[in-house]
């Protein structure tokens, strides 16, 4: 979308709070996929670490092979077993949603 | 989706990182939600306004209507004039999919 900023090339002002929470969810996602195979999708390894660690307090069960098997298959929309950034940010929009109680 | 806690009815551990980014996007799209008409749904002043202060490195020229207007009419959906949680939510998808080099 040309009206978004390629903010390698343009001078920025000082980061929002709202860009660094932005930032962070990226870079943490990053960090998960970059474990084994492909360092831009998740495995389902990849996937339940980051699950387990990062969001404890949003899944539950999330130490359980079937709730993580059955969460990345309902995230998956190619079924080829690796989550896509854009997968995983459906689940963290299902979590926000849920979180503020927004009904989607 | 069941396997999602309810975080108000359990106990929590510790926020995590990735956590407390999420709790801050869901935050900030209230703050500016919360200004006129619906609080759940953002119209385009206040669009505009979150785009001009909250994203000032990620969406150039926010300051011109035209430029909301056409970034609004992208993500409304159902075209309503009114941008709810999940259609802002893949806004921001957008944004850290760009941010982060990933193709869609």
């Amino acid at each position: 979308m040309s009206s978004f900023r390629n903010i390698s090339t343009q001078r920025v002002s000082a980061q929002s709070i709202m860009e660094a929470a932005i930032c962070t969810l990226v870079t943490q996602f990053k960090t998960y996929a970059g474990k084994d195979g492909s360092s831009s999708t998740l495995s389902k390894d990849e996937f339940q670490n980051l699950v387990t660690s990062e969001l404890p307090n949003y899944v539950k069960n999330a130490s359980d092979p079937v709730v993580i098997e059955q969460l990345m298959g309902s995230l998956d929309e190619n079924n080829d077993g690796e989550l896509t950034f854009y997968e995983f940010w459906q689940l963290i929009g299902k979590l926000a949603s849920k979180q503020g109680g927004f009904t989607q």
